[in-house]
C-alpha cells in the first residue's frame, strides 16, 4: 500500500532550519541564466552581492527548498522516485527574500493528495519563516505515475485557459548547453539533468533541463520586462510544468498584461521552433 | 615601513584547516569552462560527481585556498591589497586531489621578498597535506607595486626563451561573457573581475577575467589534447601572469610536446586576435 491518503494527510508537519547567503542566492542566478554586467548593467542586481536583490523563485532552492522538504519520508507515502514529476508549483511571496539568512524555519505537510486514476497527486505545502514573521509559502504538485487507484478524490483540474489574444509581450531565452549542470549545484542532483546514459534509460535523447530552472528563468523575463527588473514587486508565482526542455534550446516566453490594477500578468513558456507553449502552461505572476 | 622582509621571512607558517566536496570541485570546473556531455561525454569526467577526476588546479582555490593563507596577515607585510597582482603560479601535485576531503591541512609561509625596485615580489610557499602525507605544494608570486626599495635580493628572472618553432597543437577556447561570475564563486571575490565600476576606476574597460581561471582554462586544455584526458597524470604546473583576458574572449593555447621520455609540455597562451602569447607565458606542465 503505497500511499495511505489518511496516514499522509495526518502526518505531523516536519520542520526544518534553512540557511542560506549570497554565494547560494549568486550561484541560483547564474544557474537561471542571469547575465553580464559588463553588456547589461541592468543584471547587476542579479550577479552582484553588494547590490544584489533575490529572484523569489530562489525560494524553491533556499537551502535545500523542496529537497529539505524530504515529503518522501512522509508516513503513508512510499513511492518510487523515478515515478515522480514536478507537475506544477507555486510561490506565495509575504515579503522580500533576503540575501543572507540563518534560523529560517520551513515547515511541511501534505496538504492533499488527489487520486487521478493511474497517478496520485501529492500536493506538498510549505511555509518559510524567520523571527520576523512568514517569508514564503510555496505549493508543489508531485504527479506520481503508478500510485492512483488508492480511493482518493479526483482532486479540481484548474486550467483557466489562456488569453483570446496575442501576447503583449514575448521574449526569448536561450538555454545554454551547460544550463542544467550548473543549476543543479544549487541542490537538485537528480542526474536525469546530467548523465546521459540515466537519461536515456529515462527514455530522452539527452538529460533535460529542470523544471524548476525553466521556472526561474521564466521569472526573471516577467521581472526583467515587464516588472522593471525588480524582483520585490512580485507577489506569487504559480505554473504547471508541461513539457520538458533541452539545454540548447530557446526558450519563448509570452506575457499577457492583466487589466488596470489588476496586477496580474498571465504567461506561457514553450520552445522556440516547436510552438508557443507546451512547457509551463497556466502560469501567472501576481505583483505589486 | 611596509615591507619588513627579515621579520616576514622569519614568521611562524600559518596553518589552516582545509575541506571541499564534489559540488566545490563541479563549482570548479564549469568555473573554468568545463562543458557538455550530451555533445561530449569526454567531459562527464569533469562535471558528473559520480564520475569526478580532480583538475589540479582546484588545489588553487580548494578550501579557500591563497585567500585562506592570508598571507596579507603576516609579519613585516604591509600592503595595499589594490597595489597586489598576481604574478605567478607554480604547483606540484604529490597525488591526485580526492573529490572530497576534511581535515586537510595547509601551511604556508613567505618564502622570499624579491626587491625589484619599484615592486616587491613576495613569494609564497603553501604546503598542503592530509593524513596520508603531502597532497601537493604551490608557491605564488604576488606582485606588490611601489613595495620595492626595502633593500632585498632582486631575485632572478627566469625566462626559460619559447620553443623556437611552431607548436605541437594550438586549440582555442572561448571565454563566456559571464566565465568570472562563475569562476568567482570558487572563492576570488574581488570586485574587479564582477564591478564594472570598479574595474573602471583600477583602469580597465570593463571586468577582467581571474588570471588562475585563464591558469586553470589552460590546463585542462593541455590535459584534454596531450593527456588523455587524464588530470592525474600532472605532476606539476607553472606560469606566469604577462597580460589580462576579458571575458567574451577567446583563448589561444599554444602546446609544445617535449622530447620521446622528457614529460614536459610547454605551453603559451594568448588572445585569438590579439597575439599567440602574452596571458600565460613562460608555462610548464610536467607529466607522467
Amino acid at each position: 500500500m503505497p500511499i495511505d491518503a489518511a496516514k499522509a494527510l495526518a502526518a505531523e508537519p516536519r520542520a526544518v532550519p534553512l540557511s542560506w547567503d549570497h554565494k547560494d542566492v549568486l550561484l541560483y542566478h547564474l544557474g537561471v541564466g542571469a547575465g553580464v554586467p559588463a553588456t547589461d548593467p541592468a543584471e547587476l542586481r542579479y550577479v552582484l552581492e553588494d547590490r544584489l536583490h533575490v529572484l523569489p523563485s530562489f525560494a524553491t532552492v533556499a537551502g535545500g527548498g523542496m529537497i529539505a522538504a524530504g515529503w518522501t519520508d512522509t508516513p503513508g507515502i512510499e513511492v518510487d522516485l523515478a515515478a515522480v514529476l514536478h507537475g506544477g508549483q507555486s510561490l506565495t511571496l509575504h515579503r522580500p527574500i533576503p540575501v543572507r539568512a540563518e534560523g529560517v524555519t520551513q515547515t511541511s505537510r501534505i496538504a492533499a493528495l488527489h487520486d487521478k486514476g493511474k497517478a496520485a497527486v501529492v500536493v506538498l505545502r510549505t511555509d518559510v519563516a524567520d523571527a520576523d514573521g512568514p517569508l514564503w509559502s510555496g505549493e508543489s504538485r508531485m504527479f506520481v505515475r503508478g500510485e492512483g487507484g488508492f480511493g482518493g478524490e479526483r482532486g479540481a483540474s484548474e486550467r483557466p485557459a489562456p488569453p483570446d489574444r496575442e501576447p503583449d509581450v514575448t521574449v526569448e531565452r536561450p538555454v545554454r548547453e551547460d544550463q542544467a549542470l550548473l543549476y543543479r549545484l544549487s541542490g537538485d542532483w537528480n542526474p536525469l539533468h546530467a548523465d546521459p546514459e540515466f537519461a536515456a534509460r529515462a527514455g530522452f535523447e539527452r538529460p533535460i533541463l529542470h523544471g524548476l530552472c525553466t521556472y526561474g528563468m521564466a521569472l526573471k523575463a516577467v521581472v526583467d520586462t515587464l516588472l522593471d527588473g525588480d524582483p520585490t514587486r512580485v507577489r506569487s508565482y504559480t505554473t504547471r510544468f508541461s513539457g520538458v526542455v533541452l539545454p540548447g534550446e530557446t526558450l519563448r516566453v509570452r506575457m499577457w498584461r492583466g487589466g488596470p490594477g489588476e496586477g496580474r500578468i498571465r504567461v506561457a513558456v514553450g520552445v522556440a521552433g516547436r510552438n508557443g507553449s507546451g512547457v509551463l502552461d497556466d502560469t501567472v505572476v501576481e505583483h505589486a
